[in-house]
């Protein structure tokens, strides 16, 4: 079996041991390198004591990994830093970015909701939505794919077939989304602490904040052919793993269940459930999964949907590396089809 | 001080135990008589270990209690029960119930939405539903009050003084609800292990389907003068006390802030956050305080209002015992002031 | 590849799943059928939707499974109902069972530590212990493997190179062990409650009451040739997966450590840090590794030993998976090598 | 009622916080200005929302607090400050301090355990060691009197009484300590973060390295009237409150049960559990209350003795007031009968 080589940049954090994770039970490919600016010169082991068991290269800075002979990078750098680090990279070679600095084709779009110029407008032009259901053919021939944003991949998921279809009003989305604290990464912050975190819930970006509505108005508009707007409230739960995103929309409940059931039919990840199922993060936590239910409301011609995911696989990492093999001329699912852990 | 003697029936589950940890800091209460029917017997202590420290009665049967002398029963049985119990007591008794039998006044909705017909109708007629907030006088004087459900309560403070207002339209309301596990008591139930529920979220009768919309609709539309119905999701969080209500509504977001902000300002248990400020159930845990914050959101005229508070205080418990320090001409805050515990 | 049909008898339960969780990625092992008595006629999805995705045998009764074609049998019943079943079973067939029935070779001290005779002494007498590293030649070429303890394989991975060696005092050693939740099973036990558990801590069968001493017991005596009794307290922890044992031990900690390391060198799941390094139980969750660590005490001759494993993996079935490749005469550690899933 | 104007010193802390909750219902303390150093001009409500309903003082700078009319102070700053703030407060004042720096008599130990000379030995001279239960007398009429550590506190619950009686042997006692993640603080360090102790537990500090061992040597040794030296392993568990220790001794388990019974037996907030009983941090949670149990053990002359209190409450500020109430001729218990909050 031939083995590509591959590096993961920006190592040091949660969605860097997601993609380590998954790929040291990959068949084909190596790790080559990782890198970890304030954590280089460490064992990975020490950094991540999970992995320990793992051969991995030690934490490296950027400039010092050797390029040659690598098939394909991660970059798991933050925004801004991930523009100025791929623009430098050896040309020609293959990237899934996990940041959101190549999400929004619109250059204004991403000024706007990342408060800053885009520096690389040129790789942008070239780079392609990692939503693989939805952008598996370009991303087979791309050199830059740009990973979704997880709670934006979980709201598409629940709503891209709905607006394709024409089933559901466009002026009346509401995606309500709960969420585990593992998106927010290692970062070092007061409302992350567990003291903080545990046993409470609450929203947070509410009223049209959140930056994954950049992505939301760009996908959303882009399959309806005109503009649209949803509202979108994110909520930070106790748990470590997992989106729920409850969508709230206008249609005959069965039409939608259908167009969700027919999109997703032949998907490998993609679960509909029976009509009136609802799923629960927990039976997707460490997976590639996501399951879908539709439910109808007691006011005709509403309906809710419920779609779920694991931030840190199908939501980042676990994309990344379904992307990955698209790129590298792999089967899709290599490497991804380990069953959730529960309980 | 006048001591008024207190009987809580159903005193073994967990609205009945946060009633005694109320009680017992209460200056003018006095815990006359427990019933716990399979626990009959036991020493309080045994059933709830935290309360240890008391000096309690043993739980008893209901008919072993002698009811001379007592001031007013809390009764804290499941639905169905509390009805043919209640109609069961001493004539004159005042009673404050925490299930569901006498919060909806309508009989056909009670059958609806429990599923067997009302059994004590005459009861019915005269209980006062126990939203202290705008039920005040009437409880004052009632001889039977009926306690809201805790989920009920949570939408109430959010919505009430928009639609007493109108402030939003009426077609247009969205209640997403979140909802920590003991809320649901202390049944022996396989979703509310913790190996279950533990790092997961799920809704539950999603789509019209949650016996709460009873109160929602019947409140309502009483105060609005015309038929109100809502939509309404329920999720189910890894915590143990409190709910959070996301509700999406129509109107212009400062107005819904000022009508809340008027409405509130000299409750002793409501605090309306400053415009744009968002809660949390943490801040409010164990506590009888509601947080109440309100955002607008990016599409013009949509706004949304986020309500906390604790299910078993202010959801139900503290509301049982704020409502009955109005039945005996207490101060209504009597017992009732302590602060959150956070962390 | 051949591929060899097993069949899980008691899949039901939380080890049942766990064992189709580590199968399903298994290369060339075949579910032919599950047995649930409670929930027989049931998609196995709808008991455990996390493996929804799996194209899986309905729940069936045992006695309506058909053996023929069978290599192996994981039997995940409760004690004394797993002897009677097995007993039951094709003569021939290869069992790796997951109860406690055939771990103690002393019949008395079966009788004494669960409460009956044994029903099934013969098959007892060819039962061989499942801990794989201490038992493996004889594993390969057994019949019946009785799976260990969760518990007992803790304190065993961090004891028995110690006892062997000689390096420790053998009349005082404590292990002060803390489990999450899920080891209890999917009972529904109060004390198993999200509600009960979360946010708190508490010791059980403390002072020599726990079952797994028989274990304990028997291979520690075993290896030192005397009688050995352990303090053994465990406590159950807010957590659903993990075991973490704290053995005290007397002798020098450096020679402890000498020990383990090389004891385990070679061995592909035991991972024993360096000298002082402290093991957390969320780097092993989800997998089959153990990891170990010794550090000295203030007090000269006296050292710790934490041990850490996932009691549904390699505390019971992955160990069980672990035994059967044994058995099966393939690579021991096929199927098993999955990366932990953290956070 | 006579009321006495207390301050807070290091209020921005959860242990400050914890004060002012106490403080909140409390009859007969006001307070008269809370210190928070980087946080000073911010509201209370702000950094700790859950505490928005009570009209406080803003946060200051410590010099910029006008002391007269005080008559007690509050010190919750890290150690090492609290030393030279509290050097340099009007002469006279009465101080309750809370970190670890006048707990140590022995100046030497004490820059042994925190790597610098002490630099107020002479406050150190008077300081009274704050364990209510064994210094009550020196704490009613000291001026400044030093919190425990609440690991310390919990320890010597299960272990003095039975030192002082000598009923255990003083060279074999085992602490094994499980706690909770508030005792760490609301300090920004990686292993705090929910993501990282959710469902995981690890020991730290563990063969004698932690500093709570100072107060264990000097308390027990103090009452043994010659040198002890205990062992101690802290775990930290993914709970926010509450600790749980596990001391393993040696002597006859009913004089070991009966020494803490008859010592306990008038005490307010310390409980002793029946014989055999075992006690849960959840019991405790939100209270000032103790509970204690002891097991005696399979192998003769051997006992476990289990404790458990609510670190931030008995463990620290519960003791703090307790101390307060006692130094200015209040009722000792006067605010700290709160029942525990539970589930």
């Amino acid at each position: 079996m031939i083995v590509h080589n591959v590096v993961i940049l920006g190592a040091s954090g949660y969605t860097g041991a997601e993609l380590v994770r998954l790929i040291s039970t990959h068949p084909s490919l190596r790790i080559h390198a990782l890198s970890g600016e304030r954590k280089a010169g460490m064992a990975y082991g020490d950094v991540f004591p999970h992995l320990r068991h793992l051969s991995l290269p030690v934490l490296q800075k950027i400039e010092e990994i050797n390029f040659a002979g690598v098939d394909l990078v991660f970059c798991a750098l933050p925004h801004a830093t991930s523009q100025a680090v791929i623009a430098a990279l050896p040309t020609g070679l293959r990237v899934v970015d996990l940041s959101a600095d190549f999400r929004l084709r619109d250059l204004a779009a991403y000024e706007k909701w990342y408060g800053q110029p885009h520096a690389a407008p040129q790789l942008q032009a070239e780079a392609v939505y990692g939503l693989t259901e939805f952008y598996r053919d370009q991303i087979r021939s791309a050199r830059l794919v740009a990973g979704t944003g997880c709670n934006a991949a979980t709201g598409q998921y629940a709503l891209c077939p709905l607006i394709a279809d024409g089933v559901i009003d466009l002026d009346e989305i509401v995606i309500d989304l709960k969420a585990g604290v593992s998106g927010a990464g290692r970062a070092l912050k007061e409302n992350l602490l567990h003291a903080e975190l545990s046993e409470g819930t609450h929203s947070y970006s509410a009223g049209g904040k959140h930056r994954h509505l950049g992505e939301f108005d760009q996908e959303f508009s882009a399959l309806a052919g005109r503009r649209v707007q949803v509202q979108f409230t994110p909520h930070l739960l106790p748990m470590n793993r997992g989106i729920l995103a409850t969508v709230y929309v206008r249609g005959t409940p069965e039409d939608i269940h259908a167009s969700l059931a027919r999109r997703y039919g032949s998907e490998p990840f993609l679960k509909v459930l029976p009509f009136g199922g609802l799923p629960s993060t927990r039976d997707v936590r460490g997976s590639n999964y996501v399951h879908i239910g539709v439910v109808g409301d007691r006011i005709a011609g509403r309906a809710v949907v419920v779609a779920v995911l694991d931030n840190l696989t199908k939501g980042s990492s676990g994309q990344a590396l379904q992307n990955a093999n698209l790129m590298l001329g792999l089967e899709e699912t290599t490497g991804l089809l380990m069953a959730p852990v529960f309980p």
